[in-house]
């Protein structure tokens, strides 16, 4: 755990948060969102409910264990909503909350723009590769 | 380095890029402009042209080596463009390409939007934390 620092008040008594301020507890939360694999869980649930095994199917790579680590944080921030159905054997669905499908949406739109401009990120990586090689 | 696998093809022989399979060298790319320091040194660059020092003293807690590394991957990738000035003492600016601002616009959205939200976040962090404790 990172030390959380109360976030600073502004003169409204309302808090202020600043994920630039190394101690606020929106940078903990932006990492939550952003990371390597809370970005893709996020991403992935855009699609619907999903049992854990299927999300770690469509999340390529993942372990069981980041996996639930990243499932626990999200859900903690509120993210996502984590439902144990009283089935035989046991079932564990999840899916996104309304502010997880806020952000959600945000971060698949940032995937899906990123993807398509591929091409210019490699061109600008062989162009750059190629300045540096004849220095 | 990770490894990385040359992309997808689709029918019309355009390059297919998916953030999902492990090996698409667009998840790389994913992770250099929302990991921990890519997404706010692209956020910062909104604000216009930095030098090293300016950058990292609004980058709050990044150290000299990872703000380098961080900018240097996104130089080749095409988001940031690094001009060395002809003066004395030399000067570095760093600023935003067209193509990093496309990103880092929807990265400030998603920044902006979580520290509106987070006092959600912190009902959510209560709620779970207080369940927990009486379970």
């Amino acid at each position: 755990m990172t030390e959380v620092v109360p976030p600073a008040v502004d003169e409204h008594g309302q808090l202020v948060f600043d994920v630039f301020a190394r101690a606020c507890t929106s940078r903990e939360t932006l990492e939550h969102i952003t990371g390597r694999w809370g970005i893709l869980a996020l991403a992935a649930l855009m699609d619907g409910t999903f049992r854990f095994n299927a999300l770690r199917r469509k999340v390529d790579g993942v372990s069981e264990k980041m996996l639930a680590q990243t499932l626990h944080a999200l859900e903690r921030d509120g993210f996502v909503l984590r439902e144990a159905q009283a089935t035989i054997p046991p079932r564990v669905d999840y899916s996104l909350t309304p502010l997880g499908r806020v952000m959600a949406e945000k971060l698949l739109d940032l995937i899906e723009t990123l993807e398509g401009r591929m091409p210019q990120v490699l061109a600008s990586r062989e162009a750059v590769d190629e300045a540096k090689a004849r220095a």
